[in-house]
């Protein structure tokens, strides 16, 4: 970093400048997007490394080592190399959602038995599929899917997906909300609970797990919030009898914006520890976003800059397609520069190159003069980007690489 | 119909209910279901044509017979069988927004004459791959592009797409503006425009072709503000000494729900004679929407009913990824049933399998008893769907059929 100058929000040791070049994972990102091209997401596997011993860690520090698993949500990213990486690092298991990435996950290596699987409205197709995975454990987001399941695989373990009524997501964001005052088709709600369980019972299923997910991208200023979800659903767990597992579901956010502040991890512990400390309740956690997002960077070759009307555009070779959230969800993405300069800094819209009017990957970002530059970055594309991309206006091209 | 039956607000002739069963255009949809399976697109090429006929025949009465190109705007589905089948009615032509779109028309038969080009944030490769298809009509987004097509293609006409600044859409739904108040990336304003003439001139291209697009759905409500906006872009048309052609664009919408009016053609086809029929002015249109939404029904397995908390849930084979318009959009996709029943009708949400919150088709659908139903049909479904699918979670499989 120069000496003179303020870190931005987002520098970390292993991302930020150095000798005004930007520097992600040890490698000039210069360098990175002349040899790839563009568009192109590159993914650091130490950074996903590191995000995933901080969370070990949080929970060991309060004293759940042993009595927690990590399964990462692997719809947020399913770069084969990633997720052979991860098996590798023996830190984490898979949240797999549909059988095609139960098939994915076991095919980069990991065991069905690693593997958690949660999802609704499968079909029988879907159920079969899945009953072939023996040590698969399943989820069951509705008293139908109790049933097939137990169809299926009679006198095995099960769990159960509740659904306690109240969700949380980052600012409210309506479009995130799982389980908020809204009902919404996630889980079993307490109205239906008893049922679920005689259903379980009846089909010799024993439910030694309850899921939950509540929200997503949930911050610091969440987490009270969050815990009252976390008591809400001891109301569950008190009425099963077997119950030897909880699930938390992910959720678990990181910084978009200059005003975020990273998820308080050992706060979010101490609440995991006050809520099922007592208990002898093996702890699931969900993550995607919060292994994944920081751990990526989109890399997008400028195409032109040029002033509409007062607004200054800077024009780029993908568009929201390859990479929705800022588009859809309102969530943006921040570009930044690969090369600083000490002139002044002037605002641009970063547009992409889809004939819509969401198009827009940001607006007045503040950028030094970008006339000599080549390729720009936005930050957090490592989750919940490629996992979602579309071919619209056939224009899904992209490139993924594990950086090594 | 069943004579003692009031008529949905959707049934035409070719789409509706006989003794109880739902036909489109002539196939019983349930033997379409259970041949296929599910989740399929089914288009009708019957009603393609129609639309496209209804189109030429509302243009012709007013008298502009031999004065105006439809375009069809391919982004809106792409599906190959499709265009070749549009070729070949000799009633339209196709409007491209990416050289893999071009490449896709031109394999179907289409002769790059027959294309138009409009899109914006084009790299170097863009423009070169459009450069080697000698005949098609190119028009430049930005200035930027009109220096980028001089270098290459000096001594031909281009198109200049503005923007005036106005624009409409449904219901004025913000993610569908073009051209509204705010700044949009899309085309030249009126600040820019003389830089923009005379940087043509300097490349020695001829401006022989004024583009604007400038909503998204519209229906008869928004015809009198979308003349207004035809009569602010005569001030870019009477700018241009070597005009022949003016391009409106798309917009054309259908209606989504039952208080929807189908848009008046007649009063659409006068407002275009008013404008532009003193002029000597070719006039190219470029619906997708029109042409194809209402000749498309997505057909979907069901997979689980049951009642969570107080609201029914219908589940289906499929989610908002591979037709995402009304999660993103908040454009309703009405589900209608495959076989009538005389019972009484009950509301359903109807919802995806994607471990999403906004996976939910539709919300409150009033439905007969569906528990002996194997399938549902989407409405609307033939335009903005399959073209802008996604494989998120892995759940991006369906099939496409053109119905003969």
């Amino acid at each position: 970093m120069s000496p003179d100058r303020t870190a931005c929000w987002w520098e970390r040791e292993d991302l930020g400048y150095r000798n005004n070049a930007l520097i992600f994972a040890g490698h000039s990102v210069k360098e990175l997007a002349e040899q790839f091209g563009s568009p192109s997401f590159v993914y650091s596997f130490d950074r996903v490394r590191a995000n995933l011993n901080r969370l070990h860690k949080s929970l060991n520090d309060v004293g759940l080592s042993d009595r927690f698993s990590i399964l990462f949500a692997m719809k947020a990213n399913r770069f084969a190399p990633l997720l052979a990486n991860l098996k590798q690092t023996q830190l984490c298991g898979i949240d797999a959602c549909s059988p095609n990435e139960v098939e994915l996950a076991v095919s980069c290596g990991f065991q069905p038995k690693q593997i958690s699987f949660t999802a609704g409205s499968l079909s029988v197709l879907d159920f079969s599929t899945l009953a072939r995975y023996d040590g698969l454990f399943f989820d069951c987001d509705s008293i139908h899917a109790i049933r097939k399941w137990g169809e299926l695989k009679p006198g095995t373990e099960i769990g159960i997906r509740v659904n306690p009524g109240m969700g949380i997501s980052r600012e409210a964001n309506e479009k995130l909300q799982y389980s908020g005052s809204k009902i919404s088709k996630f889980g079993i709600y307490q109205e239906q609970f008893d049922e679920a369980l005689s259903t379980a019972k009846e089909y010799d299923l024993r439910v030694s797990k309850i899921h939950f997910h509540t929200g997503c991208g949930y911050l610091t200023p969440q987490l009270e919030y969050w815990e009252s979800i976390l008591e809400k659903c001891q109301w569950f767990i008190a009425r099963c009898e077997n119950i030897t597992r909880v699930n938390i579901g992910g959720g678990l956010g990181v910084p978009h914006t200059d005003t975020d502040q990273a998820l308080d991890l050992e706060k979010w512990a101490e609440i995991l520890m006050r809520q099922f400390g007592a208990s002898n309740l093996h702890i699931e956690i969900e993550p995607g976003d919060y292994l994944l997002k920081d751990a990526g960077l989109l890399l997008l070759g400028i195409t032109y800059i040029e002033k509409k009307k007062d607004t200054v555009f800077l024009g780029v070779d993908a568009g929201f397609n390859i990479a929705p959230e800022p588009a859809y969800y309102d969530l943006p993405f921040q570009p930044v520069p690969l090369e600083l300069s000490n002139e002044e800094y002037s605002s641009y819209h970063v547009a992409g190159n889809i004939n819509e009017a969401l198009d827009i990957w940001y607006e007045n970002a503040s950028l030094p003069n970008m006339e000599a530059q080549k390729y720009l970055a936005l930050l957090n594309a490592g989750a919940y980007s490629a996992s979602m991309a579309s071919n619209h206006c056939m224009r899904g091209h992209f490139k993924e690489f594990l950086l090594a």
